[in-house]
């Protein structure tokens, strides 16, 4: 069983609202974006608004690890905070308001806490202890959506240019098996499948910051997340980077068959 | 030299927040889509939303024609109005709050006025005698950015599904030449391009009511579109149905020349 700690989800929602007040500002502001060495952007946003969750992590809980995108993995004990200040950060700076900040903190390995907050237009999902709250202005209901067949699922993707040749084969293998494919939309995406808006996400070179605060909002909402050969997300385990998210657990089997041509 | 009959801004603001009317209770609350024969999917607030808007022009403007994605093709005349009630279905029926309401005004085959409306959060390009307004709360600043080399340009396109193999070809050689490549939002990211925050978009399988409402925002903010011959678009003109954006014009060579492969 896992043990939320007292104050986390104060604490998240706290380093949450920080963020936000960082970030905000250089929303449509003509900021730079440099490129990584993965060849993803960052800006001063992403930094400023990491370094604003990391003061209050480690003001409220200095025993606990922190693992963020950009400033690294400092994991430590049984506790860990897994961040991404920015989360769709090629969003962020086209001006789309649909980037987000995630934070997660695992347990032994295990999400058991998860936030996804759009703090310019103030959309949030809340996850832990199996319940989700979600708030926003603009309506959504918390609830994965049943779905009876994979051609009926709504299918969503951040964009191609994740894929390696075969995962964009084993890609193209689910798309043609569900209704429709959408793009865009990093984790902001994970959040409308705990609405019941998308069915299925995959993606592809995703790190534990881009997937850990999903898992519990995905669990809590009745879905659940996998690799692309069914196993587990788990901050200790060997993972390479392929994430599949499912509205409807019951589609599991027939979406990974998409996914894999021959039996894997 | 065109000329903008009077009372055709306040008609296409009162036709928008029609279509916002209609369309705001649909959002995020389970609405089915159907698949048109085009495979694109329409809804219940797709229609409902042009039939407002149709019933507005009708009233204030009967001599004009109107051209409607789900009511068809009713030109007459010298003016008629363009019109695409949800621009980006795909984003409406997933829950994204970045789906637009899409109304042109067309003299003689050339859109002379054109508005992008985001009726959910909240968000309005308005463009009209080369003048550009734009409402939100959330920031952004009027005017396309300047980029002296492609290499700087961020790329956007709705999804890769659009294109034919020689089209993904051609896209892929301009995304190549560009930045980096973003994905998803329809016309919303043209109304980005008009912020400054998007300087490229290349889209194809596009009908007039996809294009014709961006046409004055983004020439109003200081950028251009075409096909991807460099042709202007053109209600009365034969149309492949590629069109291209280009924030700085001065990109426009460079941005044709990667698209052709050889000479075209």
């Amino acid at each position: 069983m896992s043990t939320l700690p007292a104050g986390a989800i104060e604490a998240a929602i706290a380093a949450a609202e920080a963020a936000g007040t960082v970030i905000r500002p250089y929303f449509r502001a003509g900021l730079t974006a440099d490129d990584k060495s993965d060849d993803s952007p960052v800006t001063l946003a992403d930094r400023a608004a990491e370094q604003a969750i990391r003061a209050i992590m480690a003001a409220r809980f200095p025993q606990f690890g922190v693992i963020g995108e950009e400033f690294g993995d400092q994991r430590s004990g049984r506790y860990n905070w897994v961040i991404d200040p920015i989360d769709g950060t090629r969003e962020f700076i086209t001006g789309r308001p649909t980037f987000v900040t995630l934070i997660a903190l695992v347990e032994d390995g295990v999400p058991i806490l998860g936030l996804i907050d759009q703090p310019v237009i103030g959309e949030r999902w809340l996850a832990a202890e199996g319940r989700l709250d979600f708030t926003s202005r603009f309506g959504g209901r918390i609830g994965c959506r049943k779905r009876a067949r994979l051609d009926q699922a709504e299918l969503s993707c951040t964009g191609p240019e994740w894929f390696d040749e075969p995962q964009l084969a084993a890609f193209h293998r689910l798309e043609a098996a569900c209704r429709r494919a959408s793009w865009g939309d990093d984790a902001y995406a994970a959040g409308l499948v705990a609405l019941g808006e998308i069915d299925v996400i995959a993606e592809a070179g995703h790190k534990p910051w881009d997937w850990a605060a999903s898992v519990p909002i995905v669990a809590a909402a009745g879905g659940t997340m996998c690799d692309w050969s069914g196993n587990p997300l788990h901050l200790d385990a060997e993972h390479d980077g392929t994430v599949l998210i499912l509205g409807d657990p019951g589609l599991k089997g027939a979406a990974l068959a998409a996914l894999c041509a021959s039996p894997c």
